[in-house]
């Protein structure tokens, strides 16, 4: 239901297609370093210096052009475009391939002040203030028209040229906007959908506390309370900003041919709206990797990155990540000397073909003055362009060996938006954090396994032996189907807790959880506690506890096996089952009914993965070393990392190949304080 | 000064009154166990069997339609009751009488759509929106009109049902508004009571900072600053809700006759009105009672059944309380198996004659999706609902031995709204709550004494052999005469600190504290001193400390005992009375000038007790124990309640019987975890 | 670049300047005691009580009137200041003189009613409404008429009065409006500033985020973002308040004559407004010195009282502190005994004249009832009276011994707002407190040297032997030189953490840290790097940590010395350079590049003092007694405090005068508890 039109005024842009042109097209390295460049914050006798500063450093792209439109287009209808076109031959001289990103993210001052519909309404009612960025209306058809012309003016002008291998749409969109106008759209979009207000009474059970609409100009703009409303809220967001973007894609592609992708820079966890469906119509998709304060958790790290990897299933952009520090936090601390690189390997491990650091070089004012930089405020390398050099070197050298290989995984993970908003719309535990419960699931498994996909419930899963569904709180009747039939077909499917309480409009399952899936588990959850103290739960698995959530199950068929079980606590729970499994056609389905605590957690994913039969990629590693593994047109390349900042050695399963030294083939390495090995087979 | 009508159009309601009626009313049980249910939120064909899962539970009454208004009034002026007639006479069917509650909470959309002023304005200046409840204006005069009408049709549908017990006007009502009509409504209020801006300026002094007004129009709405402007602001707020209440109330009796109460749930400490002041025209006070997060502390629970009952000074409902958890805590836990039984019992011991669940069903969508129940999303029962059956069971078996009793004590403590605001207004040192410091007295002595009224200072006093005030703050001279009365016909009264400091217009009194009864002290405050750091205090009730607040006193007269003195501090209290005590009269009174810490406190209680002649309702009991005692027509029966999870051992000083037992004599009993005794002498 | 008039209208006013009287004028105290008195709060009947009462006590001053605009100007235009003359009169029969406050805090509800223009509008938008203070609009040019009208009108009949003394101008001010008019007003000044729009628009480097300016109208209220306007922002203020009093001085002066000061009120460390801009116009800096919560922390107040100081580099009235406690903490406890006293000392040992209680006694009603008073409300002495009579007695004694002495001090700290500005704007680690840092500075230095100057960095220096800049983030070149040229003169200058990083529009120096210093220094910051964890420092100075903040230095030049550098840590700063030190011209240039702990900053201060030749005022005392020096007219008077609970010894480098016991020559001096010594030499 999602994917409406009613947003998409199907724009007539009037601009000619790219013509042909005889240059060749520059060639964007396998792995590819990069930087963002702001040329239109300095004299042009400057871009050279800085450019051939980052051909030293072995920088291969350049992305520009995402904040410009002022200098793009200083004044309505006048477009000047010529610096940008002498920024690109000049990087391209430089050895660098160019990104453009569509400046739509910060509309300049005439445009919100001349047509001040486009800007949009805070949730106080306020209006936004030229001043800073992102404060456009998403629902603003004026803002819209403007978009596609700089968009389309943009591409016309690059579509052609050799230099450009990609756009970028915007940046990190997702502010939302609480004008009438909105209101009259959402109001019409849920009108689309459920054609009469009988429906949408019933579906939202607006008897309750009289909220009954009989008028659809009655309904306000969510979030307002009830979860139905709640949760339509949220696909009017997405599907507002998939028309959002679809108007520039549609601009862009006028003009520009295929082998210039077209990407945005979306923000991990970020969930103001559904990524599935805007990345749909995307080339590929990249994001923005920040640490902030601390260090790098690898494993918290590393389920963003298989997320994103998983919207299009294929590897990704990293566009935009710190070179050292960041100037957002409340402390702004640098990541250690070293900790970049081993993060920029760790997201190459995972499936980005591209690190690009934010930013080069800092405007001398204007609010991210703080950030890290590869080149101070004078225009001379800081510490941290030396690290980058090195990446440099290092992606020159092994970049052929990783050319066409990704991650794959015999291990998923299922995702969704809709489940993920449905809880924290309604925590009941406000420590139940939809995010942490994944993780839970995610570092024992992608630590034993040393493998892991983040993918969509629709997604297919007859690859993978084992999926487990810790989270999807919101299970619509397909949903379920297309996961039992995976169970059926020979899969072994794993549930958490809160599985399957709610249908597509955020209405409770009559049949108790985990709704439509409760015949196939063979038990259904009889009553769910919200818990202030910590519950033992203990079975094979070993002895533990269960901390936040528990769900007293009951057995409703014959040949469900009672795994774990819950000891004396509130006296409802006092020795009731807390996971039950049950074989089903040639596959299992286990149902976990609490949140365990993590080291038994770990025996659960043990049993896991033992029972489907999951191997480690590589073979045992010490704790402190990460393994990545990536394949593809005959290639198999390990990515071994050591996060610590002590030396560890690992003991190959077989000689491999050492090929950031030259491809000595060894049968053990060691690895110093954030040492990175690529090892071939 | 309260208690005026300029707020109340004296509506005329032209619906006929109820016409006389041949069937025999329904009888309520003494003690009787009920649920909120919400028929319209489900199919007609679904009822009865609800209905029939309730008779089994031995519930014999239901609470509906209080948030109704969309489905009995879906158009405007279209009434459709038929429904509610029928659920109504299906559930007498069952054995269930009715309380009927105006839906007057949750007005429909099509209401607050075309009639915009009925919605409230929020703090912040924006207008409230359809889609949560309880968002109307309370001073809006048009919303009174549609609340009079909607009441009135239903009274006059079943004024004359025999079926219907009750009314329940509205749901928790007091927030308030902000716009410009409530606040010339404020306006018009001073007016009305202090007939000349001269008068108001003077008790506000006004001349500081130059507030004075010169016309009635400048006045702001309140809170703005000034206490005196501030309390008349919750003085206004009290006035304007019992003008909405009365409208309602006027608008049933015209049709229901006198065996249909008139009850409004409230909300224990909930200060935003004085709730004394719309008591007085209500038959009967019922609350709702939720422990939310964690469990049943009886000393805390207790004082605010206290209260409640001290509104009317008679037994009230409990109309609302959780079947094991809520949804609106951050964390919702449940109570433990048998806990909710015994904090049933525990309010019954302290008054309540009514035990009423919320909810009995949750409704499929909708805000509270996650609050307990007795029935799951499927209509079958969770775990709780046996332990309501239990209820049910035991209920009707003592029932009789219960009906006509009440609490009765020999102590009392005095309690005023206009003492707590002006408090919290001002409270000079930020821990200083007034509610936490009633219960400090309230704790030990409760204890001690296994009795206690809660009562506003001009109930009558004379039946009372100890009368704690810990916190009158607010102390007009009526006030101070009736206290002052009291203890010269030989009762015993003990002042807290911070007693007396202002009059009624939240002014300072000028002879400083305790005012208007520095005289019959015999002493007065020097200086108060809010304290970060503990004072010692030493004396007849041993050594213990000051905290948060310490007042410096002054004997003034002969014959004034000094009890307690500070010990060295802050150079200021170093040896200077803490506590004195005076005979006056055929009485005494105390004046206690600090918070005291818990153990010096109990020695103050058993001191009050010892001196006062009061003794322990039943005798000595564990600590685990809580002993409640209810009389009335000859009967005594005592409630004992273990409200720990080990058992517990009372030796009683006499043989009694033990109801819930069969009558079975006894002259100990040993009770369970959370076990509960009923006893009849 | 300050200064302008743009705001200032020269207003022309008609009144008459002050007739010559034949009174003498009545003498202020070299020392005088105060209190802040509001006569028309009371019956004027009281008046005389409350006078003989301060009398008694020793009180030598009453400031009046500053609150009392409705009763000066109860109507619009009508003027009643008969009372006030006899009040003024009532003061001098009783030896008491009086300074006389302008009511411009508190506009009359007429006022504000009738052009709400006058009236503030908050940050979220909404205008403020009657019922405090300071809700009046700093640009509103209709307010400013009425200001010096009624100013006009106070100077009129006063000016000439010789028993009035001086003017307080407003009280407190600060606090700014966001409306439309205040808009367009700021961008006036920004266009009167930068002339062209691309002049602006590059020293903000608008190309950043587009926010390039088009047209003047289109810029924002700050703060929005950009550093520059944000800087901007805070000289507009500035700027504006400036002309705010500018027209009363204006209006007073036109009919006072010189004898009569003119002051306004002031609050330490607030920084709405530079207040060395606005100290210029004034004749004498008073200030507000409230403890609040807990108890005199000597250098955490001597600091802001050598501030004050600083701001015409002269000494100052405390026209108001607290007589025990105030009543706007969140916990508002008194001094202890004694402390009061010894807080009254404290501030004359720093350049106070006069200690001036708030107040006298309170309102029986507005909104602060609670704060502390020298009588109670029934308008007899509180205890505190008695600490404030033996003040009055002292400040007889020995005003005479300390009339036209001064403190001096041959250790300066710079302090500019806005290099505290631009830092608590972008604190880049959140605990980074330019007021924190200042302190950590000042602490040891005090204590070691007891004696410091807290100055304007463009403020004279060549009486200094050192000289600290702990944080002067912005630096502009004039400045940097002004720095330099004290340095090769002969100084020593200490620059601190994040010193010279930014110009005068608050953007990056090009040249990195410390800007245009750099070349003095001989070094410059490579990186910054907020720090999450300590970082280990040695060297001569001994070993510590680095906290919060680091800079990794380099040296530039020959013969700059590397004096302390840091240890392991995250890797970029180890073994790097953490303070260096270098010979300029007659002096000496120091860097030191982290925020140290405080024994290490003991350490430097120690190394700073004894290489600048710095030695104590006094001698060696026991670290909680401080000595205060003040010298003038051949007078050397030292004041010595006991600031602990315990009893101190302090010898005497020889033979002193103790003034506060007849004048006995000792030369040891035991101190009680808060004891204080004034001796001579």
């Amino acid at each position: 239901m999602h994917r409406r039109s009613f947003l998409t005024q199907s724009l007539s842009l009037p601009f000619l297609s790219a013509l042909p042109t005889l240059q060749a097209a520059a060639v964007t390295p396998p792995l590819v370093l990069g930087a963002a460049w702001y040329p239109e914050q300095w004299p042009e006798s400057r871009w050279d210096e800085d450019l051939k500063l980052m051909e030293q450093a072995g920088l291969r792209m350049v992305r520009v052009a995402e904040f410009a439109w002022s200098t793009l287009e200083p004044r309505e209808g006048q477009f000047e475009l010529d610096w940008l076109e002498q920024a690109v031959e000049m990087a391209a001289k430089r050895n660098l391939v160019t990104v453009i990103g569509t400046p739509t993210a910060a509309p300049p001052a005439w445009l919100t002040q001349k047509y001040p519909e486009t800007l949009l309404t805070e949730a106080n009612g306020r209006k936004a203030e030229h001043g800073n960025r992102a404060h456009f209306s998403f629902t603003s058809e004026r803002y819209r028209q403007f978009c596609a012309r700089i968009a389309g003016v943009m591409a016309k002008r690059f579509g052609g040229n050799q230099n450009v291998v990609g756009w970028q749409i915007d940046n990190e969109y997702g502010r939302t906007s609480n004008d009438d106008f909105t209101r009259m759209q959402f109001q019409a979009f849920l009108k689309d959908r459920y054609k009469t207000l009988d429906a949408l009474n019933e579906h939202w059970t607006t008897a309750y506390w009289s909220e009954a609409y009989t008028d659809w100009s009655q309904i306000p703009l969510g979030p307002s309370g009830n979860p139905g409303l709640f949760l339509e809220w949220k696909h009017f967001i997405s599907e507002t900003f998939r028309t959002y973007q679809h108007v520039q894609v549609e601009a862009i592609r006028a003009h520009a041919p295929k082998r210039q992708f077209i990407t945005s820079n979306y923000m991990g966890w970020y969930d103001s709206f559904d990524h599935y469906i805007l990345a749909e119509e995307l080339d590929m998709v990249s994001w923005d990797n920040y640490v902030g304060r601390g260090h790098l958790d690898p494993l918290r790290n590393g389920i963003v990155h298989d997320l994103t990897r998983g919207l299009k299933r294929k590897n990704f952009w990293l566009i935009e990540t710190q070179p050292g520090f960041v100037n957002w936090q409340e402390v702004n601390n640098a990541l250690d000397k070293g900790e970049a690189r081993a993060m920029a390997w760790h997201a190459v491990g995972h499936g980005a073909d591209c690190i690009s650091y934010w930013q080069w070089r800092s405007a001398l004012n204007g609010q991210e003055q703080y950030h890290g930089t590869l080149v101070g405020a004078d225009g001379t390398p800081v510490p941290m362009y030396n690290e980058a050099a090195q990446l440099g070197r290092e992606f020159a050298q092994v970049g052929g060996a990783l050319g066409g290989t990704e991650p794959v995984s015999e291990v998923a993970m299922l995702h969704s938006y809709d489940s993920r908003w449905a809880v924290n719309f309604q925590r009941h535990n406000r420590n139940f954090d939809p995010v942490a419960l994944l993780g839970s699931y995610y570092r024992p498994l992608r630590r034993m396994a040393q493998q892991m996909d983040v993918i969509h419930p629709m997604a297919p899963l007859n690859g993978y032996k084992l999926v487990v569904a810790p989270a999807l709180n919101v299970l619509p009747e397909p949903m379920a189907k297309h996961m039992e039939e995976y169970v059926r077909q020979g899969g072994h499917l794993v549930l958490g807790p809160r599985s399957g309480m709610k249908d597509e409009f955020n209405s409770l399952w009559p049949m108790r959880q985990p709704g439509p899936l409760v015949d196939a588990v063979g038990a259904r959850v009889e009553q769910w506690y919200a818990l202030d103290e910590d519950v033992p739960v203990s079975g094979p698995w070993g002895t533990g506890k269960a901390t936040m959530w528990a769900e007293q199950l009951k057995t409703r068929t014959a040949g469900v096996e009672v795994l774990m079980k819950y000891g004396a606590s509130n006296g409802w729970l006092d020795d009731q089952p807390a996971v039950v499994s049950r074989a089903l056609g040639k596959g299992r389905i286990t149902y976990i009914a609490a949140l365990l605590d993590d080291a038994l957690m770990a025996k659960a994913a043990e049993w896991m993965l033992r029972l489907s039969g999951v191997k480690p990629a590589l073979g045992p590693v010490p704790d402190a070393v990460e393994v990545c593994r990536r394949t593809g047109g005959g290639k198999d390349v390990y990515i071994v990392i050591n996060h610590s900042k002590a030396e560890q050695r690992v003991v190959l399963p077989r000689a491999m190949r050492r090929l950031l030294a030259g491809g000595a083939a060894v049968s053990l390495v060691n690895l110093p304080p954030r040492g990175v090995e690529v090892l071939s087979v």
